[in-house]
């Protein structure tokens, strides 16, 4: 039987623009790789009346709905309210729940506010949702047929809910079993792509193939149906090693979440350490790489030397590079990266210098020009990009050259 | 009269989240400051029948209807015939609409394909919208007290044809201004501001109040509806000194889009320039910091002391502190602070050093621990932190405290 859910976003501050519905995407594209048909969206501010208005409509339309938003204290528990009227479910205390709101506050050292109890209400007979990154628990019933699921609305907290807790619900529902495997792309656009493999994603529809851009780069998901895990999995083999034979080293890993995740696997095998040397990148690559439980194991540190003072004093980048070449130069990215792998005594360091923008530089530099290297014992390699326009794209895709340079140094592709 | 507006998003690629609902935000925002109420968001497939069932009922709930995308060649022009076809209206070719998107694909020196030629057919009787910056005209028409606007789905096409086509059709329909100011919080959680307030809340109806929640930090939005922007200041004003007088300095700007953002602006006032050193945050505070353009300015860098020898080598941390108190205590966020001050020769320099988690570090001290320093020429400051759990929230937590130390320095709080 195939699924038709509706997801339901309640919050005036997406009414007045504050936030955009990522909730909805994040959950949206989740939806699909299950195989579960989303037909609309509806977004409806913090009004008892008008979500309810919503509800009636959305149950008619959908056999799966899901909320985000309205369970914390200040819009009154808004959503559970409405839904348990609308199903015509009560509200009952949920004793473990509440243990866990206290826990939280006892736990960041705070004194819980007595309305933050009415979080642990809780629809009667419904499955708990526990919420491990945030106060309000989410919940799940079902009622005539109609399944409803009930999310918190800060986007972390929805997606960590979604998977850890939604996802198992929702695969419950399907009669068979939906299997994704997810290759990364590094170093090709979305459009790219596309035109390369359209007319295989045309010709697919078990397992299907589908492409999704991401903060400069491309997901290739293929998702199979089968009636058992490995019946779905023997689907998708075939399409994975086309995909591989297509794309060759722009893939640089399956079902992982990140270039610098990769780049943690690869060190800690390898038992090698790594630092970093960044100016325009200003500690992204760093922060991008500590965001990874372990990389203590493997990280030394970095030195944002965003200032040239500091890219002479402290990296020992030749003042006569600086001045000649310019802090914007292969040259300057070479002797950074060797200036930190020296410093912080690594085994690798990687480098980013550039103009992050919105304007050029003061030698006329464009904004999105960008050099990367890579300083390893034998030798530095150093590249130069064009990466894109704004500041924040510029910056995230520099991070990420770099870790892809390191990927591609540890599985033998820089020569 | 107050008008009420609904805004009908029609993209598959919204329901399978390759993107998120922006337009919608972009909108949103635009129309609450026309004193245009928007209750409802909808987001609906390119399926003509799914589109009808939308616009009959929002029609129903709402005399302004926006739709936004579903206007190319090559979802067949879905919006404008399910619209016309809704409302009864013919659509009848606009010779200089034509004349306007051949003119384009000559400018772009490509042939046009016949199909967008379609783009041409507008409802007939409509205020057409002409599209200077893609090719798909948009329009407005009003059918029984219904005013209908239909806006190309390209977010940097949606945008400028509001503004430049449909804002001054829709000033025309306008009698009142909806004037809002954000006071941004730290330091205190959003059930704490609630409890605070939940009474002055309650009792307040123009100007409205309310509190949003936003990594680690808590918006105070007051939002007022007048007939003029001046007396709806007016109506602001008051109740903005009133939570100054409740929150004090808990609040660390009005309007302002960040602490780093608060602290770029005085130390640039101040002449003042910026360094860090971080242990858990790992680049966090740099990457904030630089995230802002003009940061450059004031900047100087920061180290990234991931690991115990780089605190000792680069920013001279005592290996007796390191030994004694450990990398992860006052006296070692101290040493950071006043060794990223000498070293990077800034003015003022922050630290942060704890356990970003998921674990206690090897001494036993719970993830969440984290100690941050300011080191200041007259001195340093430094404090303990319970940062909450998990470890963005840590990270986040321990940046945002180390600029509101800057903050509250540079304005005479931190004795």
């Amino acid at each position: 039987m195939t699924h038709n859910a509706e997801l339901i976003a309640v919050g005036t501050e997406l009414l007045l623009g504050n936030i955009a519905n990522t909730d909805a995407q994040m959950l949206s594209r989740e939806l699909s790789a299950l195989g579960i048909n989303v037909f609309y969206h509806t977004v409806v501010g913090d009004n008892p009346e008008r979500l309810r208005a919503a509800v009636e409509i959305a149950r008619c339309r959908a056999d799966i709905l899901i909320t985000t938003g309205g369970l914390g204290p200040t819009c009154d528990d808004l959503t559970k309210v409405a839904l348990a009227e609308t199903f015509a479910k009560k509200l009952v205390f949920h004793a473990p729940s509440a243990e866990r709101i206290k826990r939280f506050f006892d736990r960041i050292g705070r004194q819980m506010p007595e309305t933050n109890l009415q979080q642990a209400m809780l629809p009667e007979g419904c499955v708990v949702f526990d919420n491990d990154w945030g106060t309000a628990p989410g919940c799940a019933f079902e009622e005539n047929g109609c399944h409803v699921l009930m999310l918190p609305g800060p986007p972390r907290e929805c997606a960590a809910m979604f998977r850890y807790r939604a996802l198992p619900y929702l695969q419950g529902l399907s009669d068979g079993v939906i299997l994704s495997r997810t290759l990364r792309i590094f170093g090709m656009g979305e459009s790219a792509v596309e035109s390369l493999l359209r007319e295989k994603m045309n010709a697919l529809s078990n397992p299907t193939l589908a492409p999704y851009a991401k903060e400069g780069e491309v997901e290739l998901r293929i998702t199979a149906k089968a009636s058992t895990q490995a019946a779905a999995a023997a689907l998708i083999l075939p399409v994975e090693a086309e995909m591989r034979a297509v794309l060759g080293h722009k893939i640089y890993g399956a079902d992982v979440s990140s270039l610098e995740e990769v780049c943690l696997t690869l060190l800690r095998e390898r038992g090698l350490t790594l630092g970093s040397a960044e100016s325009c990148t200003g500690g992204l690559i760093a922060k991008r790489f500590t965001d990874l439980p372990g990389a203590s194991a493997v990280f030394k540190g970095s030195v944002v030397s965003y200032c040239s003072e500091a890219k002479a004093s402290l990296l020992k980048v030749p003042p006569a590079i600086l001045q000649k070449d310019g802090p914007v130069s292969a040259a300057a990215a070479e002797a950074m990266a060797a200036g930190a792998r020296a410093l912080l005594g690594c085994d690798l360091a990687v480098a980013a210098t550039g103009v992050a923008g919105p304007g050029a530089d003061e030698r006329g530099n464009p904004a999105g020009l960008v050099y990367a290297a890579l300083s390893a014992p034998e030798g530095c390699y150093v590249k130069k990009l064009q990466a894109g326009a704004g500041r924040d794209r510029v910056r995230t895709f520099a991070a990420s050259y770099a870790f892809d340079l390191i990927r591609r140094y540890l599985t033998g592709l820089l020569q």
